[in-house]
């Protein structure tokens, strides 16, 4: 199995993960308030591209059975229903609901992805779940870390060298490319301190100074939720444990 | 004093660059050539964006003072009288001469970053040297690594780690950035064998597998020179030793 890692998105190409298993990080925070908000009832996520496109499905939307949800830099969108943090996607708020949703980093990352055989995301609250969908679906696998405005986050590489680490134990890998292996050797620095180490980041921190020291903590989480979140037909939707591997692209 | 890291140029804005010192890191070779070549005598380089600017420079240059360097994908250009070997850039071929140079990664980074206030070229052959330039000029610092095609590389993250730990010794920093903690981290897990490191990567792979074991042995020397090749006027030359940093814009 090819393991790669890139660790912004900006150089992914549609050649990098076609017949690929796509990983989609986003540690802080919109990864874990999607794979939150699926275990929590969500029905599905649409992950936009922009600002305009988030308003065209809006005006169109059912307001009981769709939301919106999101951030700019950290900060609630003006007229959307929810911001960023998966503290705010209870069952009560967002059950049977679907969330069209817009974040500076981790929508982008996804639509990057979006050519691939299985797009997956990823946080440090599902990672087993994910490594365990990599090893069923026996694909070369493509993890894309969705950084900070097109640069290398330490919380994403984080998560992808667990990932990578993780794989390592249980699927034989060709040799690590250096992108990989970066992330793996700083995961195993870090694991015995882990969220200390995920608090000392460059997002963490800002985070913390805006008032979201609690979604920090809760982000840094490991295995706490089973569900990966799964990319098909332009949503993001609960893929059915063992489910087998697409038959074509996503 | 500020101190950022770009693992990858892509991300690198002229704001990020103005009004400071950059350092440009192209280990394996582009940076390992330059430095050498300005030890040997070398006049200037002429970094060049693509093929095309490389032939109009070529048509009406004079063969005796000017010669043409580079490579793509680790290959030697047709029609170019050098490759991107620096043991090719003996005394007495670049002696007094000018070279027009374009390689895959490192001539695209340099330009990258051609409206910093200095720009300095770094590899491991003159980090020292490099280094005092920086806490002489006492301005903020953006390293910026050429990566591999638009993805990050060990051995110029273990370059710039190398440079940040030692800046970090004899400079006050403001809180290093992500990026700039990941290149500290893996050059101090790495610094006790660092030949061996750099030959791990995917890059020294390549080019031992090419036959060019000898320039990875050569460019893993540390502060084997003490040239400082600076941007003015369009042209790498050598730093005079001291000198004040440039009024304006390089």
């Amino acid at each position: 199995m090819e393991l790669t890692v890139f660790l912004t998105p900006h150089a992914v190409t549609e050649r990098d993960v076609e017949d690929r298993c796509v990983v989609v990080i986003d540690v802080l925070r919109a990864a874990s308030t999607i794979v939150t908000a699926l275990s929590h009832g969500a029905r599905a996520f649409v992950p936009v591209p922009d600002m305009e496109a988030a308003s065209r499905l809006a005006m169109n939307r059912d307001a009981d059975s769709q939301l919106l949800g999101g951030e700019r830099f950290g900060t609630k969108i003006d007229g959307f229903d929810l911001g960023n943090s998966p503290l705010e996607y209870t069952p009560e708020v967002v059950g049977s609901r679907a969330i069209i949703f817009k974040t500076t980093n981790g929508t982008g990352a996804i639509l990057k992805g979006r050519g691939a055989r299985n797009l997956y995301v990823a946080s440090f609250l599902n990672v087993q779940a994910v490594v365990d969908r990599l090893v069923a679906d026996q694909l070369d696998v493509a993890i894309i870390c969705a950084g900070w405005r097109g640069l290398t986050s330490f919380e994403d590489t984080l998560c992808a060298g667990m990932i990578v680490d993780r794989l390592c134990q249980a699927v034989e890998l060709d040799t690590l490319p250096d992108p990989a292996r970066i992330a793996r050797r700083l995961y195993l620095i870090a694991a015995e301190h882990l969220e200390a180490e995920i608090a000392s980041s460059d997002h963490a921190r800002r985070l913390v100074s805006m008032g979201h020291e609690a979604d920090v903590h809760y982000c840094s989480q490991v295995d706490l939720l089973s569900v990966v979140p799964a990319y098909r037909d332009q949503l993001l939707v609960v893929a059915p444990p063992g489910e087998d591997p697409a038959p074509g692209r996503v």
